[in-house]
């Protein structure tokens, strides 16, 4: 089967990773994963949510959201509109719990991090590029903290690394990373996060139009976890370069 | 392992499935898992939302919300607080896309069923609780239009049956249909809705602790699948009683 | 005169108080009016409203809603309009209004009681069984505070017992207790709030067609006092029986 | 017993009923009951809302507002809180309700006056002080769009008049048209709107303190029938005089 | 040319300035620009807003409205609407900041001073109006805090005086004071701040239909200038009359 | 006097306009001021807003917004506090004003743009950003209807150009186009909009600390129509360069 933009099932597609976009957040990225552009920052603060105070602990979350035209047709902004959508909601609290996943709280000590993750450009695959995207600018955040003597130099907040990548099954064939034209037609679609060591964050699959048999899910798996090795390479590779504030 | 309640871990809690529990809807169901008991109604309405007018397909949604008391602590109505949050905007969203899995919208016809979902005591596993329930719910209410001829007699708006049932790993032993106790004792936390043909609606995995392994994954698959095969049984006896109105 | 349900003009319908109906609640009650069932839960927190801190007083307050689906048209949710109707306000306040009536602050001490009120079928009369319900719960709450030692032993909040009840003059005919199909035809309508000796808390009267006079409004007042007699029995007998938790 | 202002049990403060006070509004009074200032605008406009069109009747409905220094310490808007508080809600109803009493839809035709009564300066009474300002208002309003032959001259739409005033026990001595200063010391409070004919429209009656008897009620009841009379007479005195718009 | 009131080009409306309208604020007026009229009250409290603590320096702030029947037609309130509009915020602001402007935050110590400004009638200038008449109102409500010793008596919180008025260019002609049907048949709009010693601390001009030349904006700037000193001179002639509380 | 960039007073900071910078708007621009970077998008759309139905008039409006992070500290949200703030409300409103001072609504026929300005990154100045990077990708969006028949070839909706810029008086110095740090120490701000002709849409000018006098309202002016024109030659260029979609 050839795709639309010629990649092989298994391929993933241009992704890049801008470090350091932001003038002010303590770490941000600007990540693509093909068409989809992403702006994740990462603002670190001293002190924790009031529920959490006195533990010692720290506290990590994220917020996402779309411009309005990062689409084809425009959508009123939730600002406007006065409420949040579920959708939005549903990836917001996705992307947090992936993030925490790979945070030991204790030696992160009593500083919050939130990740914005604002959508420039959509094109499929907006919340797993904010997943892959957040780990590189929260990465950078806690590097900067501990600078910054926030975090004492002994203590290491990240436990593993994190990525996130989608795949679907699209007129019976499985495939990594899909586009938008070719989420509208997956009868399957499925998010997976990993962590750098091949384990699972998280699993969400959804049978859009069939239902999906348990072979078809294996299949998907493996894609999704080779997916999610790559990326986490990519990750590496860029927080190996040094960066310029 | 002995669970708080004597379980074995692949053993489902007593569930009981109450149909027409209210005497306004087209379909209720006040359905139990153990403590768990969350009432279910189907409201049907002639039309459909303005999006889909005109296309002569039907539309399924729900929604979903708790009683400030159904938990242990009391919490603020999201209608005081006005806005719903994104927990309940999650699983109004995941009942509703299950449910529209076993819906032939041609065969319902430009008619409206509306699932709500209203957990009035809370013990763990209330979505899924709320999935299998509804789908008792909402086959009344089929059967109920089909009677006042809202959808023709020739056609079949539902084509097959759906379940769920929460899964998790507690202490390193993958359990079925967990407790509130379980629950939030559980590493790793699974949500599975299935097709009375013993295929995925939805999986929905989550690391609360640790990340898990493909192993794990698979084990908890596998408890999850017959746990549904089990309730679709409960589902076709409760069925297949007489309805009395 | 006949009415739909075969009953006498001064004939309440058959009233239910099922103590104990959750799990969770430190009092909780379902009672029935009829059709009209409502789930009534006391929930106790130490402690009072910022306003009140310190004065050694404590606090009682209501909150009512009805499920989307306890009428025979489905209404939309006030969380998801995102505001809570006229409505539903004054009965909160009406049912909070009524119950304080009953409460020496100064023996509760600086503890919360919220009632919470929610219609699960609707019938005629919500706000009135919500009222006669919701005294028995907080009878619980009380006994279960005092159990606690939240409440001091030597001291009794409850300085009476309260009930309430509608009336109104259908085709001319005083009735007590009115079902849905006769409250839209009655040309007044009355809730009516009343000690257990038989004193007012409450009288709100509305002319729904006709303006009532001077007599009319007697007759109505007299129905009302010996139907709240009548409840505030069948709250004695509930509370005279043991409460398993 | 001697009242704070040197009035009789039995007496009114003085009332005045400023008519035309707007420019703009078809309908406008600002009624003073003592210090209690409110300005009440009627508005008509052609049309009634989408539930009643077709219907042939007309519609009447009303606002009341409080201006955030109108008492003694400054209130929070309600816009700004972005919400409609309870007692707002239930005011705007009862003022709503208590003018739909004397109107006759049909005559109305399809067309819908909203009344908005504001209060300029709270001592009491605002609730009263607005019905029965606002009578008025809609009795201009009315002779308006006869006028304008919105209303057929045949069809009188005012079936009546109708005034409202509170009455409350203090210190045991029932008193007509409490000032602010006795109504926040009343052990009973009540509010009576009547039709100029002398019968009921609304009666609520409200134990602040003390649950009150039936001869407590009827006493109160006296002497708001009497008020409402006077009133009923400063209505008809103020309708009698010019118009200059 | 004639305007349609016969005034020339140069000259104000009637302007009058009503001290001490509400017995409750510490300052109020009644300020009226030939039909348009609007309540400015000014609310004193002790202690400052959260952010501003333990500085010594007080805060005045700003809030205008106008009641929905203000207008010739009726608007929405934004308390029902639930939210506040754009124009609003921005009056509200544009008010905040033109006192502020006259503020020595220190003199006034950590007090804050609310003036409310309620459009009771408009007819174009709202804005303006509500800027002359607040400064009484808060020059009233300053001497009422330094009667009551908030503010010390060495101390002299406002450091000058400030009026406001509108111009704008209809048919080719600056107009002073522009009513609503001038406003709306205006090519050019502009609202103009000055401090009584004739200088600027608003200017905001906006083309309504045409862009403005250089030399219309300083004809615009110079009719302003003249206005704004007659209005400081009304404001002090109002000042210095005795005010009875 | 030497800025802290070492710009002279009169001198802008380095402009650029990116063009076609989204793949899905109709027009889209990335415009930077320095470190201000803001993304405009245009989005057209047939039909216009009710109020304008069948009057063959098109409608231009402006929604402007900040990413959380986009300033040295993190802002919330305005969707998770569900509503807009003032100053929201103030610029989208100035934008909209802006843009529609140069179209001529008969030649746009009734087409709808909106234009949506978020900024990613702020240092001063990002509604005159917005304004002047607004232009050019309404002027995309133009030429896009053109090109599709939305709008007939022989109508030309553009009557000019629109730029924007900030000016103010810093130390006694008048500066053109404040950094964020130039910005809060100065005196005088004042934001001037200019069609291509150097006539006046937009002057807003407030003092800051001291009111300011008519010469130093000149010279801001002065400086602010030579920073216009400036920046109307680069919004000519931009537009000069073949634009691939």
């Amino acid at each position: 089967m050839s795709r639309i933009d010629g990649r092989t099932p298994q391929q993933l597609r241009p992704v890049t990773i801008e470090r350091g976009w932001s003038k002010h957040a303590e770490g941000s990225v600007l990540v693509s994963f093909g068409d989809t552009k992403v702006l994740c920052t990462a603002s670190v603060t001293e002190g924790v949510p009031r529920w959490r105070k006195g533990s010692g602990e720290g506290w990590v979350t994220a917020e996402y959201a779309m411009l309005p035209r990062a689409t084809n047709t425009r959508g009123d902004r939730e600002s406007v509109k006065g409420r949040i959508g579920g959708r939005t909601h549903e990836i917001s609290r996705l992307i947090g719990r992936s993030l925490r996943a790979v945070i030991d709280y204790q030696a992160l000590g009593e500083n919050t991090i939130v990740l914005d993750c604002d959508v420039l450009q959509a094109d499929g695959g907006t919340r797993t590029a904010a997943i892959t995207g957040s780990y590189v600018a929260l990465a950078d955040a806690v590097a900067w903290a501990r600078t910054k003597k926030l975090i004492k130099p002994s203590r290491k907040p990240l436990t593993g690394t994190v990525a996130a990548v989608s795949v679907g099954i699209v007129d019976g064939t499985p495939l990594l990373d899909l586009r938008y034209e070719e989420d509208v037609r997956a009868d399957t679609d499925m998010n997976v996060v990993c962590t750098g060591d091949g384990r699972f964050v998280e699993v969400q699959g959804t049978a859009e139009a069939e239902p999906f048999a348990r072979d078809e899910l294996d299949a998907l798996l493996d894609l999704a976890t080779a997916g999610c090795t790559e990326l986490a390479e990519l990750q590496r590779k860029a927080l190996d370069a040094p960066l310029e504030r």
